[in-house]
C-alpha cells in the first residue's frame, strides 16, 4: 500500500489484514520503534485536534517524530498551490496526512507527492482512517458480515458516515440510514453504494429503525446544514439519544459516535454497556499505528 | 503522587523530596532517557509560551515525547464538555498538563482521567508547579523556615501568589503582603491560610515592608483590574521595583518574579545581586523535570 | 562558529565548507543521531512554515528534538522584551532559530543569549540560512566563481535577495538586478556591495537582461509594495516568467525561487530543465543540518 486515499479502493482483504494488525498491536504494543528514522507530516488545512493527536500519538509510540503544519500557520500558504505545498513538503518528511477542505484533495496530491499520502478527511468526501476505526470497534463485539447498522445523523456532509458505508458494503451488512428530510446521502454516495450492491433501507424516525439494530452510529447534526431552520429544535431533539430511547433497543446494540459529541448523546448513555464511543477514540492508536506502519514500512 | 492539583493537599516531606531530587537532577543530568516511552500531553485552554515550554523541554529532557493541543485550536475543542476532551486523550498519552481558565477544572478532570493530571493554572485558583520552582529558588539562598517573604502585586488575581502562599505557610514564614487597595488576597485565600496558620502581614506600601524582606516576590497588576482606573499611573508607579528602592532593602534580599514582566521591575535591576528571576525561569526544567518523573515513573 | 547572523561576517572559507558538509549529507545521511540530546527552540514572531518546517525536518533527521514558540503564541510575549523572551527561553533549548520582524534582532539577541542564535530572517535585513541553501543549489549546476546571476522582483524589502546578494559578492558574481521603479536594493544595501567591490549591473526589463544569465532568482513582488497601484497588473505581467521568455535565455540557465511562489512563475516552467526551484527546496534539509551541526557540535 503507497497511499492511503478512499476506503472503497481497497481490497475487503487489504482492510482485514491492517484490522488484524491493529489487534496484534493492542494486544501487544510493538518494540525496537519501528519508524525510530521516520518523520511524519501533519497537514491540516481544517482545524483537528482528535485526528491529529490520534495520528502523532500513533506516530510517537512507534518510535518516529511528527511534523506540524497546522492551525493559523497553514492558511500562510493559502495563497499557493496545493501542489506546490505537497511538492515542498514531500522532502522534509517520509508520509504526509493531509486535511483538506476540498473533496479530492489527497487523491490529487497523490499526483505531486514522492511520499505516501493518507487521506484525514477532504471535505464533504472521505475520512477512512476513521472507517478503520469503527470497523475495528464494531469486530469487537460482532463479526462484521450480515450486521444490521445504523447511520444516525447529518449523512449529507458527514464524510465519516460514506466511508463507513461503502466499507460495510463489502461486508454485506444491511445499511439504516436514519436523517432528517434533505440530510440523507447526497444522489452520488447512494448510486456508488448501489453500485458496490448494498443494502441500504432508509428511515426518518430513529424509533422505527432501531429495534432492528446490531450497531448504532451517531453523527453531529449541525445548526447551520438544517434546511429548515425553524423547525430544528424539535428536529434535533427528536434524534437525541437517551437512555429512555435505548430501552427500546436489542440488548447487544452498541452506539458508536466519532465524537466529538454535543448534544446528540444524553451523558445517561455513558454509563450503559451500550456506549461504546469513548472505546472507539482508544482504539484510533492501535488501528492508526498499523496503518503508519502500512504506508511506511 | 498520582495526579498533582494543589500545593495545599501536598505534605511538607513530599515537597522537600521533590526539590531535593531537582537538585539532584541539576547537579547531574539524568542518563539512560528514564521516560523514552512516554508521552506528555499539553491541554492549554489559555494561552502560555514559557510554562509550556519549560514542561515540553522538561519532557525532552528526559527522553520523552510531547503532545500539543494547544493554541487556536482548543478552542475547536470547546463544543464539548471537558470531561470528555479528557476521557479522549488520556488514551493518546500517559499524563495531561492542563491549563485551564476555570477554577477547579484540573480537579475536576482527575475524576475522568486514567492517567496523572498536572495542574499548569487553573483560573484564579492555583499554579503549583510554578510554587515548587519558587521554592526550589529560595532554597538555593536560604533555608525557607521562618523567613521573611513579601508578596507584591495583584494578590487577588494571581494564582501564582495564592500557591506560593500555601505552601509558605507550612515552612513557618512570616508573609508580607503589599498590594493595592482591593487587590489584596480573596477572602477565600485569606480563610485558607488563617486555618493553616500562617503568619500574614498587611501593607499598602513597598517602603513600609521592605526593609523586613528576606525574598520580594513581584507579580504583576494588569491594567484592567485597577478598581480605580484614574489612580491607575500613580500606583503602577508606586508599586515598580528599581535600585533607588531597593537600597533600602537588607543586603541578602532576593528579588523573584514568575515572568514574563512588563514595567514592574525596571531593567537597571536585573544587574544587581538581588535579582534573582532569570535563575528562576532556569530552575523550571530541574524541577519540573522532577515532578514528571515523580507522576510518571 | 557560534551564532549564525548574516552572511557578510561569515568568510568565503567557512561558508565553502558547511556547502560541502552539506553536500556530504546529501551523499551519505549522517547516521548514530549526532544531536539526539539537543533541542532546537524555534522562535517565529513572524508566520512561517516552510522555514520553520524545514529546520525542524533537519534536527529531527540528526536525531534532536524541537519545542516550537510560534503562530498566535508568540503574540503572548509581546508584552515582553525580546532580551527578557531570550534570557528565559536559552534556558530551555540549546541553540535558538529566530524571526523577527525588526532588523537586528537576531545580532541584539546574541548579546543575552548563552545559546547560539541562528538568523531565520530579521524583516527586511536578512535571511541568511535560505543564501546557503541558494548558493549550494547554484553549485549543482555551476562553479560558483564569475557567473551572471541574475536578481528579480522586489529587491527593496526582499531580504533573502539582500543576503544572497552579499554572498555572491564573495564569488565574483556579476549582480544583475531586475526590478520595477521603486523596487530596487536601499541605498544601504547599494553601499554595502560596492563597498565589498561586487559588481552589479541594474535592469528594469526582464527581457534585456535574460540573454546573459546563468542563473534567474525570481522572488514575489507584493502587490501592496508597489509605488504605483495602478500600473501594478501591467507591470506584473512583465515580471512574469514563462516558456516562451525563457526561449530567449541561454541553454544551460537554471531558475530559482525561495518559494512559495503564487504568479510569478508559470507552472509551465515547472517541466522546463531550467526549473531548480523544487529542488532548491529540498536543499534545505541537507544545508540546514550542516548549519545545525554546526552550530551545535
Amino acid at each position: 500500500m503507497k497511499h492511503f486515499i478512499s476506503i472503497q479502493s481497497i481490497p475487503r482483504e487489504s482492510i482485514d489484514k491492517l484490522l488484524d494488525r491493529a489487534e496484534q498491536i493492542a494486544r501487544h504494543r510493538p518494540t525496537g520503534r519501528p519508524l525510530s528514522e521516520k518523520i511524519l507530516g501533519l497537514l491540516f488545512f481544517e482545524p483537528s485536534t482528535r485526528t491529529r493527536m490520534s495520528f502523532e500519538s500513533s506516530m510517537l509510540r512507534l518510535g518516529g517524530q511528527c511534523l506540524n503544519l497546522g492551525g493559523a500557520e497553514s492558511s500562510v500558504m493559502k495563497g499557493e498551490t496545493l501542489a506546490d505545498t505537497i511538492r515542498v513538503v514531500d522532502g522534509y518528511v517520509d508520509a504526509i496526512v493531509l486535511r483538506h477542505p476540498r473533496i479530492g484533495a489527497a487523491q490529487l496530491s497523490t499526483e505531486f507527492s514522492s511520499v505516501p499520502i493518507i487521506n484525514a478527511g477532504d471535505g464533504a468526501g472521505q475520512h477512512p482512517s476513521q472507517t478503520l476505526i469503527d470497523l475495528y470497534t464494531i469486530r469487537q463485539s460482532f463479526p462484521l458480515d450480515g450486521l444490521d447498522v445504523g447511520l444516525l445523523g447529518d449523512l449529507h456532509y458527514g464524510r465519516t458516515t460514506h466511508s463507513l458505508a461503502y466499507a460495510l458494503a463489502k461486508y454485506g451488512v444491511t445499511i439504516h440510514t436514519i436523517s432528517p428530510k434533505g440530510l440523507g446521502f447526497p444522489l452520488s454516495v447512494k448510486r456508488s453504494l448501489t453500485r458496490f450492491g448494498a443494502c441500504v433501507v432508509e428511515h426518518e424516525s430513529i424509533k422505527e429503525a432501531l429495534p432492528h439494530l446490531d450497531v448504532l452510529y451517531v453523527t453531529r447534526i449541525q445548526r447551520e446544514r438544517f434546511p429548515d431552520p425553524a423547525s430544528h429544535y424539535d428536529t434535533l431533539h427528536s434524534y437525541r439519544i437517551t437512555p429512555e430511547l435505548l430501552s427500546n433497543a436489542q440488548k447487544h446494540l452498541i452506539v458508536l459516535h466519532p465524537l466529538p459529541r454535543i448534544d446528540e448523546i444524553d451523558p445517561g448513555v455513558d454509563v450503559l454497556p451500550h456506549a461504546k464511543y469513548f472505546e472507539q477514540a482508544k482504539n484510533g492508536i492501535p488501528v492508526r499505528m498499523a496503518l503508519l506502519l502500512g504506508v511506511m514500512k
